[in-house]
């Protein structure tokens, strides 16, 4: 199994995923400020490993505080969440994961400080746990939306690498794989930071899922073939209205999809929808670094003096999403109530089978 | 004024496009074979220039000839048209232009051999001035479609670095700018072989005209944001019915800009047209070797063992092309009527304004 991120004696280990695939190395984190430059390079990313990658960097935070009194700790604390949440701006599950740290820490602080910090601790790797098994449902309950063969496209990575493993998109792949579906993944490479050719390649080679991986470019006249049965993607940040944000060109491939009548569905768990968000206009976007988009391998391909867009996200509206696999369940159009009802539903103790 | 290739006392000379934008190096050619290499190998790319290279590489064959009879002669034209033939199988003006040389024979075979020599070199050096000022005209047409402000998005590079100078599709905008339009070019990059990004965006710099490049996936999220007017594009052959063949991700470009209801267009010249050649899905897709997907700059960007896909090109629907413009004026649908109506009055001695 993948070991995308993980608490360890020595610090928050990291597969360095701007190595991959050429390079299997780890990074491991010994400072708060450390897990924070990690998520912000996108040594990890996806939504849900940035939230465990927050948690775990909290904790870090905490476990190393030299504070002796409660006042004290709470503003370190304060602090660390604050540097934490300044690293991306899209994912809501980084705010997620902070505001379950910080519920956690009040649900501790009548307790003695030591144990404020194990509580944290043991939060983050049970967040950790939780994360694959969620996946895992989700897996179960999108499964029965793909095809019994054939071509599924994907853009980026939303496999295990983008969680603490199994994945969100790539989960669902995985569990239809593993009920004897006949599956033949089309990865689009995801310019600029080519999270298809490098990751989701690198994953479903490992698992022996057959994979072709195409330039972004191809998906248009890969469906005009008749290759491709059903798109399935993950997602950075869902509006309550089902309004998707996720990698930037989510959104043209739901264009296409929609245009060759192929189901586009989007897998991720609850900790992804944002109810406080009523739609995806009012979603930030993260812009990124030009050079992501000027150069590839350190090596120019634009010449000086040019302009560039680098925007790492884009919303696709409800319209163009067939449906939202869940943890908990499949939600479709209306959104604002088949995601409200999952979210309840879940707020409401029924936790996902492990 | 970018030369893209000429004819020169030394050979051919060939502006390298593989080197750009970070080398402005020239090749000679002093063979035909090294001419078929360089189509092959995208030193010169475009349909209109790879039409004049072909020329050029049949001129260069002819005169080198050691041929002393008019059937000696025969079979080795024959033999250089096989060759540079068989180059690329896309661009239809590759055969038109070998179908202009041997028409351009017969018209001489009744003269002595030095004569169809010089006769053919110098048919092919006619066909270079011919093309840059059918590029002018086509300018001068399509000048009127482009916005009188804005963005204007591109694919590919349809330049002067797909001609002899000036472009088809850049050649609009540069006409388009020369009547004082405000416009700004979004190039896409054009994975795999990074057309936009290198080609595009060095020659418009080169002129000022304001150029931002952008990953192909972030077409469709610019085009939501209302930043794009206009799309415009060349082709590397139009089926009779109005089908066009271009560089992969035009398609997809067509079906963004018509869910947003932005015109798209194609600027081609008449050469590009193929009657023959009754619709889109007869029109052969070139493959191209699938390194150019799975590796950057010579660094591998996939895992060993993944498959990939490297069609060169897609087929645009005639159904998503909102005008066609050529030197002898602006197709529209139904294209079947329209298109051979141009090629008749062209083929009836109406040329172009020079």
């Amino acid at each position: 199994m993948i070991q995308t991120l993980e608490w360890t004696k020595a610090g928050v280990r990291f597969l360095d995923q701007t190595k991959l695939p050429t390079e299997e190395v780890y990074v491991t984190c010994r400072s708060y400020q450390e897990v924070a430059d990690v998520i912000r390079g996108m040594v990890v990313r996806g939504a849900p490993a940035i939230g465990v990658a927050a948690a775990m960097g909290i904790a870090l935070g905490v476990e190393s505080s030299r504070a002796q009194t409660l006042e004290e700790f709470e503003r370190e604390l304060h602090e660390i969440c604050r540097v934490i949440g300044e690293t991306r701006p899209t994912a809501v599950n980084l705010f997620w994961a902070i505001r379950r740290m910080q519920e956690k820490f009040q649900s501790l602080r009548a307790c003695p400080l030591s144990k404020i910090r194990r509580g944290l601790v043991e939060e983050a790797q049970r967040m950790h746990v939780e994360d694959i098994s969620i996946n895992q449902a989700m897996g179960r309950h999108g499964a029965v939306l793909m095809p019994a063969s054939g071509g599924v496209l994907t853009h980026c990575n939303a496999g295990a690498l983008a969680t603490c493993g199994y994945g969100t998109a790539l989960g669902v792949v995985r569990a239809a794989v593993e009920q004897g579906k006949q599956l033949h993944v089309y990865a689009d490479e995801t310019r600029p930071f080519l999270q298809g050719a490098r990751l989701t390649a690198w994953e479903l080679v490992k698992d022996g899922i057959p994979t072709t991986v195409i330039s972004d470019s191809m998906s248009g006249a890969m469906m005009r073939q008749g290759k491709i049965g059903a798109v399935i993607v993950g997602a950075d940040r869902i509006a309550a209205n089902g309004d998707v944000a996720n990698k930037i060109g989510t959104y043209t491939v739901a264009v296409l999809a929609r245009e060759h009548a192929i189901p586009f569905y989007v897998a991720a768990p609850l900790s992804t929808i944002d109810l406080l968000t009523p739609e995806g206009s009012q979603i930030p976007i993260e812009q990124r670094d030009p050079s992501e988009v000027t150069h590839i391998a350190g090596k120019p391909i634009t010449p000086p003096g040019v302009e560039v867009e680098n925007p790492a996200f884009d919303v696709t509206p409800a319209r163009f999403v067939s449906a939202i696999v869940t943890e908990h369940g499949i939600a479709r159009a209306p959104y604002e109530q088949s995601l409200t009802s999952l979210v309840r539903a879940a707020a409401d103790g029924h936790r996902p089978p492990e």
